[in-house]
């Protein structure tokens, strides 16, 4: 079987179906979740996560400044590590650059990333310069946190579902870039604001550190697939179903302007369209309002979406009409978009 | 300026040098050594390091096995943690793979990297797995260790220079599958041992717990750039001179014959062919003989291959026949190689 025909989850699982039997003593959440989790052994618990850019797949360099791709290729791994409730500390960076490219490109890609780290004080150790056909960018970021990580496997039934921001501006962003004659008649702030958030994401450390305070979420992943996927990804690690309320799917005016222009569905840029890098969690009902109002003191919105029901009850969405269907199990897969 | 038109060195130095500076209060080593380190403030310290490896860069599909690939890829980043004395623990693993790749493929890279991890008791614990116009992989180790790293930095005027295994065999096994027809001419055994050697380099990481135990070294590197050229790095971090004796260098009969056979200088490939992933090391005078014979222990041998002198007395070679030459400084340039 080919690479194509395979899905990025099942190939995952296929590489380390031995590995993940193998895991030592020490780990506390191996190979499946946001990022890795392993005891130090003074209470401290390190997380560890990793993610590859590579032109062409995932961005297009004369789509994004460099120094957007150096701040999204970091803000991505940071994403990770406050899905698990940690506090990211430290980066690695493993760059490929073409012999052609300006050297000039690299540092721009190097001065986004350094911004960022310095917004979450986290130091670039390390890393590794190779030369490509192409460029990459893989940045490995170590977290660490006091307690128990906050991975998928939590959410209990009767749970509340809640997400941070806003959804499917980077879905409707990237729709941007696609079609920029279309994209012109949007207003340019609705424009501004979309790019942004799909070129630039904003990983959501601060406001973990106040749901990990207040509550902890029961389960939590950071949206890269689409809340659809992501959600049937907690809704599998859990064993449990979910139902979902469309009036409650927090969606910007200019996400809506944008799919009205552009003649597409902003639901499904939401459920599917992924990248958005915002928090799907689930919250034992009686933390809710404390959570929401932590979260709500950093300036950042958080909206109940839904709740999680029993397995047997499936994973569904409610219409704002009030019908419920069957939530499509697939999500953005970043690994099936290229081939 | 182009990136072709720079170093690996010089780059890597324009593109962190706002970074270097900012480094936190528990980073121990930051970027510019084999691994970074910093405390986890329970008299532990970690450490980290990443090593990328692209097709038709570092490898060529048809000249290594997959399960080959997938044990280097590894065993170059463990090499790396071996390097500062530490004992390597966790990796993730960021693997980009081609559309058309056979998922075996990808299944012996993960088992060739799996015997290895499993040998030194490592745990996968993470990664991630993209769609790339071809196979890259990149490697991040975590390691630890209760003492100070050993670093570049440490070497004195009156060290002894010595070097783990023997030299030139990566080199030798690198010309010979660019070579193929006058590699027949070798004798086979000769033929596989450069092969193994080039193909499944085997980090020193049980050496590494000797030399710490029973040294440790002032400094220490593995040579990944040439004797030559990680030498260099050692004089430049430490601030001192070397010089080394020819006759002492350890080069094996197969790497001779090698070299015969295709009309190659060996002592070149000892100098400045690279990926050797042999430690090598400055020991102060004291510490020579206890730490050969622990390193020995193990079946390995420790050869002394010169001494550290002051910076004003150079780096040097002394040849067969006394005489002393300044050691050129050029090293394997991973980067330059490929333009």
């Amino acid at each position: 079987m080919k690479i194509k025909e395979t899905s990025e989850f099942s190939l995952i699982h296929s590489l380390t179906k031995k590995i993940r039997a193998a895991g030592s003593g020490s780990v506390l959440v191996g190979i499946g979740d946001d990022a890795a989790a392993f005891r130090m052994g003074n209470g401290k618990n390190l997380l560890i996560t990793c993610d590859m850019l590579v032109e062409g797949r995932h961005f297009l360099r004369d789509k994004i400044t460099p120094r957007q791709l150096g701040c999204k290729a970091l803000a991505v791994s940071l994403s990770d590590i406050a899905a698990m409730g940690g506090v990211p500390r430290f980066a690695v960076v493993s760059a490929g650059w073409t012999p052609e490219l300006e050297v000039e490109y690299a540092q721009e890609v190097y001065r986004g990333m350094g911004e960022l780290a310095d917004e979450f004080q986290v130091s670039i150790i390390g890393g590794d310069t190779v030369s490509a056909p192409q460029v990459i960018l893989d940045v490995a970021v170590i977290g660490e946190m006091d307690g128990a990580p906050v991975t998928r496997a939590g959410a209990k039934p009767g749970d509340a579902i809640a997400v941070t921001g806003s959804l499917g501006a980077s879905a409707a962003g990237l729709a941007l870039l696609r079609e920029e004659e279309a994209a012109a008649n949007l207003s340019e702030k609705a424009r501004q604001a979309l790019l942004r958030a799909h070129l630039e994401p904003y990983p959501r450390v601060k406001e973990a550190g106040m749901l990990l305070k207040y509550g902890p979420p029961s389960a939590m992943i950071d949206i890269s697939d689409g809340l659809a996927g992501d959600l049937y990804h907690i809704c599998e690690s859990s064993g449990v179903g979910a139902l979902l309320e469309v009036s409650r799917l927090p969606v910007s005016e200019s996400v809506k302007q944008a799919a009205a222009t552009l003649g597409s569905s902003f639901l499904d840029w939401v459920l599917y369209g992924g990248e958005d890098y915002e928090l799907l969690m689930t919250i034992p009902p009686g933390c809710v309002a404390g959570v929401k109002k932590a979260v709500e003191m950093l300036g950042t919105n958080l909206s109940v979406i839904g709740k999680v029901l029993h397995k047997r009850e499936g994973i569904k969405i409610l219409s704002k009409k009030g019908a419920a269907f069957e939530l499509e199990p697939r999500g953005f897969d970043h690994f099936a978009a290229f081939k």
